[in-house]
């Protein structure tokens, strides 16, 4: 099965980068996990992305923040789908990070999901997978099931809840 | 071979969309074109998105302007990628459509592409069928040399017009 | 008496809807309260709007936050006025939400309060059902001239505290 | 039936505001139209708003650009559902119109539409009346499926087109 | 000598508004503070403004936040100069406060000051009234120059302070 | 009478200031107009400001676009009140002109009008003359009236023209 | 004597950035002009970037608009001081440009002028060329100097154009 | 070796501030702070900034927050390079400070860098004065290469973190 990497352009990244590890890890997807940099270790970043297809990988989830390159730089190396995962600092709301990476140039896609939305960006991954993979596309299909279950279920329960308002 | 759906939520979308139109026809990438708006005609965006796995589709690209819940509409139901393309309406430079797109909850991930972007559209699209795709991915390795030449023989020229300025 | 409808798209938005919770049983006006998400559980979505009318209700509350969609999917289901109430995220200072919900094309109709504004959408709703309602009306009369005495006696208030200043 | 109002802050504004006319118009609603100013004409404004009721309406549209207070002012004196309508000026996308308009105290509702949605300020309108009128919601039924029928129309001409691009 | 109206919609806007009465106070301005609300006791907002040339007042300050009418509204029934002083609320950063206040339509401006900048409210009244008044002016001129010696003596203080950096 | 300055920070500027300019000659207000840059000339802006007052004037509007110092650096040398006017530039729709100027520190305020308000800028002027002066109070009043009656005299002609539409 | 080198991402920049190269001629500054892009010739991007200070650079003005990554990618390459000038694209208002630009993480700072600011992205490049140029240093005075007297010229020209307004 | 000088509107900016302080003392580049304020000690802004280039300085970092003129009106009387650091207040997210800082009109450049970017300022200037002095240059690129090593250590480290989410 083709893996899929996570990528961060610092560690401090990590809190929120984890919502898409545990959710690869809950779909039994493989990942590598990685600290590189767009600007502080650009030829890290060149050598991953080129090699990133032949080393195995079908989708890249890129996180930053601020004035967010790591996800464009990775696009420029690979003709694999890099998904741009904004991490929003301490300034701009993260509309920075994400206007960084959506608004990529012609020629250079990178799926962007939302500010945070690190779980987005697992699932995003393991749909591309799930394109000819029936085992992800079911497990998606499962996770979709038992999204709304537990919606239904909060439902429900408000309906106890709410008396007490 | 998938194909890619190409829907957008109105027709006058069109112009923008003609360019991932044009970008899957460059790459002979197989392709639906359709008109179904999340709020016009709801029934036909559930039915398209609830069939478009074993109708063939690999990847669902949805245009929309302003509060544009097209594509995550067709999200819900569905598990396979979905492209959102924010389309730039007459207030807001866009800002609206692609929050809309971009800022999607926990659970169904839209991946988005710059405001007007229809060509990336395309071409993420291409992209996420080129995982398991060697002809796919051949031809995008193609296209981003190409665009490399492009880019070299316009650095030459230019060459020769700064003298003028 | 038609009914009014409270819709969150996830029940951690209850806090802030609990404003429009407590509004309408201070005037008395029934109302129900459901968890439905405009992507996790489309088709509860739908059924749930296509019938509100039969159903007895009168305005529907769709409160949502990020790209929030509920309102306006809801409103593509029904003709009964749509109350879009704008939850505020941990990015985007709620901005995200408010031209999710308020942006919406020509044809279908939210009417948006401000962001976090959940007391609002419950007296727009009172409002809504007053225009036939000889009873509510006079309660919202009375909930103003009320308002009124509050705001005046908060300035005699005043008068003292600035003393201190 | 009751009669909707549209008032215009400027007469500047009736360009837009002529989509709402226009609609009210097709629906078959009653409806009167003024050029009422919240800063220039302050007394017409009040005395408009606090004999609104009795003198037969059922919602008011009020549509004003910048620091857009004539939706807010209405809504200061009168119970009845005041439906805001922000118009884009020469400066800022139309967002102070949008923030001024929407952005509420608690209190004092206005139901807002997008920038410039004057045909949505109409329908909104039709939508309030049509809650005890079913001669209204019929025509409204009648609206949404026509609408349908028309994109599924377009849907169907798009087919042709596409094969020339 | 003329007072000055120090106006807040809201008893909650205090904290930021006590930086004004303070600033009024140390230059020995008299002034006046009330609670008047343009949407909730909008008659008294009328009231006030269309007698306070006659009362006594040079100026108006008038504090509100979101959809911040008031300085509007009392700017629509007076010739004074109206200062309006945006307060931030819990979304948007004061960016609804400010747009509402500062964009005015031609005709009633509104004099206004930064998001939450109360002290420079009661400057700005202090220099309108100072205009021809000496004994403002040169409380003024004090003013200034104490903030001056104030920055000058900081500056002194850093030399020391830098070392232990 | 105190005079009136009217400084801009570009003779590119003036189209927009003429409105100021025009107000002001309708009100018999005596005023100066400059061209004076903070950035280009700032010993010309230092030396009009320390002087204004001792030179006849009683307020001086300062127009100036993009990172808008014109007023500020103004406000620094003078205790007279100084009335921003935002110039909407080529990009960000005026919004850093209007920041530049109205988000000015405590200590130092500017009065400052819409973006593009030249005409509001005239007027708060006077407003500002006339708190002591009883001519331009009563100019002001009879601007008002005019003002109001034109508003009147176009919501008559409206019922009209709405026949046509 | 260093070199100034002016990239630009696309040649569609140029109309721009031209504004820098007539104003690096005009000071005598030698220079080179660029097309290279980020994401679509990055090898030439960290080539060039890679060995510019060995080159004969003295500083890199880097122009890009949307996802503008170009002036990150060389600075990540180079100690020169990397001068970044946003380009307004069609959306977005240049925004997302300025953002890609100048919210650069910690350790890798781009020097960044307004956005289409050309000819400030020129003379800066000339200021840091200057401080050890006493040359350049004069060529700036004297700049300085001629801006300011055009200013003064223009003031004294207005003067007689106030009279026909 | 020509020194630096680090200035701030206001002694509350050094918490920032002392980020460029650090980074300057380690790179054992000489440098001088300063409290000046645009607005409340305009004489000392100009006469520091008139002789910093006689005074030995090469580079300026002018740090201020909300209207933040302070970089502006230093490069109105130099032209030595001027590093303008936007300092994010209470409000707006720092936006005014960065807009009122970047946008400088043609003629007046500031080289700005990120909202609270205080080390990137100091390795900005550290850049300039690099440019000729090839022990800076040394020393930069040192930085550069100690900041990947910490990069690649961490992306070590990560791998053990991984197993434990």
């Amino acid at each position: 099965m083709k893996k899929v990497a996570v990528i961060m352009g610092s560690d401090s990244d990590l809190p929120v980068v984890t919502g898409a590890i545990k959710q690869l890890k809950a779909l039994d997807i493989p990942y590598e996990v990685r600290v590189i940099s767009a600007h502080r270790t650009p030829h890290e970043a060149e050598q991953f992305a080129s090699k990133a297809r032949e080393n195995g990988f079908g989708a890249i989830i890129a996180a930053a923040g601020k004035a967010a390159h790591l996800a464009g730089v990775i696009a420029a190396y690979t003709t694999l789908p890099v998904i741009g995962l904004p991490i929003k600092s301490s300034t701009m709301e993260g509309l920075d990070s994400l206007l960084s990476i959506v608004q990529m140039p012609s020629g250079v896609p990178v799926a962007t999901v939302a500010i945070g939305g690190a779980q987005n960006a697992a699932l995003l991954a393991a749909q591309i997978l799930g394109v000819e993979n029936d085992t992800i596309a079911e497990k998606l299909s499962k996770f979709k099931k038992d999204m709304a279950e537990k919606i239904k279920a909060k439902d429900k329960d408000l309906q106890n809840e709410i008396d007490s308002i």
